[in-house]
């Protein structure tokens, strides 16, 4: 059996996938083209110039920043693209985070005539989210799954078994041709699919209970810049902006 | 005035960009989603394992490793992704280099359904294709046209002009919503549109004068792994391939 067939993009919703290679961190910039109202899903707070330029090359205009969780390896893009571009910043109440918009499971994001439905899935973090597009086949997974991988969850009210529960009740129960576009890739993978990580994904495939025998076991070091990025993205990534 | 209103891939089509972070390639794997035969474009030698196990796992047939040109920066993955996959390996008569397949201009790759139309647009090297998949509105540029750059033409039988005229009478012709594919970007872009790069592109917006001007005041440093990657891909990447 090989991957089903899809259901594309419509023509009217514009995608670009964004790339920070210090800290392998993707983003996504989501526009509807008829009407220029855009989102960006976890940006980057050295990539934020980069992101503002864009939008304004694409003639969009930049309505919300909006953050999969409180990254613990990177400084969020939002507070930045905030003073760059007049949008609003977005995080999970759960998160702790400051923020314009506070969302929570059951929220709908609007930009022109798409929007994008939140789902609450703790586990890397407690205040993780997913972000649906139902029209498009696509949900943005955050570190909640990886390619093949998923995010740790020895820190910040991480839970293996909230991340276990959440995976196979929300995202492993979209229809298998849905793209699943993560926060992070470490080898060069762009994307997935439901399909492809219900198969090949090889912790969330196990059972519960070697699920997090194998969490238990990854002993990873303490991340390089928690003590940087903690504070700052608590303040919606406004600490610490880095000057022209 | 803002990007216009695109157009979507099919639901057959399938598309995986992939990325080699030592060398900032993208490689590219395309397929039938119905027949499950599959191309690559500009494979990497080092992901090549990477690649030939993505294509297993999709439950695809890979047909075709095919090269934008004879890359100076890297080995291609054509060689090995051959003896992994038993693919046919692919580059432009024009190189010099050895393949399975020798193209030029107006020929036509198949997969499945699916079909590339090949363009000569030599100018970064004498040997440069530019891939169109029209059905899809998409094109795959290798180093001719980067994402708000272009390939250097000081190596290789470079030519500035060529490359110039190649862009303006077969690239810029294309309609605006085509998507751009590159072989390389080096801040985190992963494409870019016609409509983009007609307006963007800080080189190829100039008139030719001034672009030769550009090009020949660049003062690049002599590419890194010129004197290793130019002689393994002349003999289709087949040299110095890593052992297990
Ligand atoms: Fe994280
Ligand atoms: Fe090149």
């Amino acid at each position: 059996s090989s991957l089903p067939v899809g259901k594309p993009f419509t023509s009217d919703f514009f995608f670009r996938q964004l790339f920070d290679e210090e800290s392998s961190t993707y983003s996504y910039l989501l526009a509807d083209l008829k009407t220029g109202e855009a989102v960006v899903i976890d940006p980057v707070l050295e990539q934020a110039k980069r992101d503002a330029q864009l939008v304004k090359e694409l003639g969009f205009k930049l309505k919300y920043a909006i953050n999969t969780h409180l990254h613990a390896d990177h400084i969020t893009g939002s507070g930045w693209l905030r003073e760059l571009t007049g949008c609003q910043s977005m995080i999970a109440a759960a998160s702790g985070a400051k923020a314009d918009v506070y969302l929570e499971e059951g929220d709908r994001i609007e930009f022109g005539s798409h929007f994008i439905d939140v789902l609450a899935t703790p586990g890397h973090t407690n205040g993780c989210m997913s972000y649906v597009i139902k029209a498009q086949g696509c949900v943005f997974t955050g570190d909640t799954v990886l390619i093949r991988g998923c995010g740790r969850t020895d820190f910040q009210e991480g839970s293996s078994e909230s991340l276990y529960e959440n995976v196979h009740s929300k995202i492993f129960t979209l229809p298998d041709y849905f793209r699943i576009y993560p926060a992070h890739d470490y080898k060069g993978q762009l994307e997935s699919s439901v399909w492809e990580e219900k198969r090949y994904n090889p912790r969330l495939t196990k059972d519960l209970e070697e699920f997090i025998r194998i969490m238990d076991n990854l002993n990873l070091s303490y991340p390089n810049k928690i003590d940087v990025s903690l504070p700052a993205n608590r303040e919606c990534g406004v600490y610490d902006i880095p000057k022209e």
